[in-house]
């Protein structure tokens, strides 16, 4: 059994706050600073140029992968770190696209976070004309699949509502028509099981400063399915990427599998935070932790529909139709999520009207839901939330 | 005058080194670490996702860039930090090609740094049939320009030779024949004086690890002309990129200016770094540190020169035409480096023959650099690199 005391015990939790976001940035993991310190002293102080071989910089992308790989069922050498997520899901749709030469339609649906969207539409408009993204609602997706469809670019669980797709399934339709999955787990990773093998996903892309606690702006990963990585041609062919890079060939010939996805330098600083941030996870089964997510949410849930009414669930009500996430709708969603901040409990608020919770076993118990959902129903209770300093919007919503 | 015993206190060197590596990665300014604690235990420990406006982590990637860009004459607003060279160098091309839809070739040479040339080759294959990379020998660049070029991409000072390109020439040219330019700084910012406004370049990049002293894997910056920073059209249109990040459209439209050419989450605790980094120029006048950057690389050359026939320079002889940066050629310059590293002088070999030695006023004496000068000619003189202990090759050369 997980011991979830003990990996509460692993993060440096702000004082006198529930935290309900570590689905947007998780807490710090207490191992990182000090991790990070020794990185910047010990070795880039100390080596200089010479930590991207006695440090071990250059093999981090691959070796902090591997360690994301385990989180999402990857087999060792198919995950690599490295840009943003943006990045990340370019690279897989180029890559997906080429393979495809005889269609050109990016399946995706309205629920998906927008980067992916904005991401797959300049990658369309770069290919030229015919290429096009197309979006349907996302119950629809499954049905919409036919031989037109080159890709099909989904992210599991919906950063709005928490409605999570059945990837399994949707991912053995896009084959039977000769499709390609990216999968997006931006709010998978960490979050809910994922078996990225068994499911045969051809792509999977996602960040690591959510649930994987990072921190912020820390790298994103990419998996390739073993069976296509030495065959992706890739879209945004870095000299990292190069079968060997300090050759400084005048062309360039792909790398060895996943490291093909690599492109600049990476940021070690950051690799070195989500490196000590992993150690968190060595302890802990998916399973439990699915469970126990389970349970936080459905705690949160019960209080919170039966202490505030005018809040309308925005989730599934079945909770093996949600990731670790329960939303609620409200017009004052904005004003309602400042009050309860300003009284310690942090969720964050999606436009144009969602109240979003994240639920991390990793660092909440069940005291801490049902005080969060406590304070929720006491200022929808006592309208707290309508005031003017609730109201004025910050850049980062 | 720029005071350099001022400089040189604010790093860290590492003891008992002359380190000439400051083009490949700078040293650790004293500044730095305490700056990324601060932001990772008082920051991001403490305000967790409010951060991001409390902190003023998203606007970093603009203030940081308005400090870069004072370094390489660009107006406030026109400089932004994010992603990597690579990525960036990609960002500019695709743009410059979309304003000149009737052209389909990007001019570059033969002395680029392979990534720019791989990526350059990596959007031509997206964008399809009739786009190509036309590369010819550095001295032929100007000549060659004509009417079909669409880009003229080039980094001003060569990674092995430390040649530089007469910029304000070539952008001249270009744009007489209508081309735009692209122009990578990677070996410029914070080595020599630029001036992007006055050489009225369209686009230019950069790294920050090198001369800026940013740390391992720091952020790249991309500066586009405000005469066109409202017309360009993102082809990697992530999400921050966007008019309006939180209002999470389901449609794409560029952020004002320089804004559109972020793409996803920035890379925070390495955007700090290079904050704490950046106080170093403060008090430095680039024209200063041009002069004292070609009085090193003199005292180098004419005590190599005098001291081992072996080596040849690589480097032009007449300092107004080289970076800061002076390079030898042998055939054994892998094995000569090592050795020369073993004794405490860094510097660094590029394949096939290159010994390179990259000179940065803010850090370096006289003194240093003909202390380097004499351990490189004992060397040769003593042939201590014919061992087999410095030939063997390490992943990062």
């Amino acid at each position: 059994m997980t011991d979830f005391t003990a990996t509460r015990a692993m993060f440096d939790l702000p004082e006198g706050v529930i935290y309900l976001d570590g689905n947007s940035l998780g807490p710090l993991p207490r191992a990182v600073p000090a991790r990070v310190a020794r990185t910047m002293t010990d070795e880039w102080g100390k080596m200089v140029i010479t930590g991207w071989n006695r440090a071990g910089w250059m093999d981090l992308p691959a070796r902090v992968g591997d360690r994301v790989g385990r989180l999402i069922g990857a087999t060792a050498g198919s995950v690599i770190m490295g840009d943003t997520l943006s990045i990340k899901v370019y690279q897989a749709l180029a890559s997906a696209l080429e393979m495809r030469p005889d269609r050109r339609v990016i399946l995706s649906d309205t629920g998906n976070f927008p980067t992916d969207l904005y991401m797959a539409d300049g990658l369309c408009r770069t290919l030229g004309p015919g290429y096009r993204l197309k979006t349907v609602a996302p119950e629809a997706v499954e049905d919409v699949i036919d031989d037109s469809i080159a890709v099909v670019m989904v992210t599991e669980v919906d950063y709005r509502t928490g409605r999570k797709h059945d990837m399994a399934r949707l991912i053995a339709r896009a084959h039977e028509h000769g499709a390609l999955v990216v999968w997006d787990l931006a709010h998978s990773a960490g979050a809910i099981p994922v078996d990225v093998t068994t499911a045969d996903t051809d792509f999977a892309v996602g960040c690591s400063y959510k649930y994987l606690n990072s921190g912020p702006g820390g790298p994103a990963f990419i998996y390739v399915a073993p069976r296509l990585a030495d065959k992706v041609r890739p879209a945004l062919s870095g000299w990292l990427g190069h079968e060997a890079p300090f050759a400084f060939d005048l062309d360039y010939r792909p790398g060895p599998g996943i490291e093909r996805m690599r492109v600049g330098t990476p940021p070690i600083l950051q690799l070195a935070a989500l490196d000590a941030a992993l150690d968190v996870w060595d302890g802990v089964d998916m399973h439990d932790l699915r469970r126990r997510s389970l349970e936080l949410q459905q705690i949160f849930i019960d209080r919170v529909t039966a202490g505030c009414s005018e809040l309308t669930l925005a989730s599934p009500v079945n909770g093996a139709a949600r990731g670790s996430q329960v939303s609620f709708r409200h017009q004052e969603g904005y004003a309602i999520i400042q009050a309860l901040i300003a009284e310690g409990v942090i969720g964050d608020f999606r436009a144009p009207d969602i109240l979003r919770f994240g639920f991390t076993p990793l660092y909440l118990t069940p005291d801490d839901v049902a005080k969060a959902a406590d304070s929720l129903c006491a200022i929808m209770q006592n309208r707290r939330w309508d005031r003017a300093e609730f109201k004025t919007r910050s850049k980062v919503t």
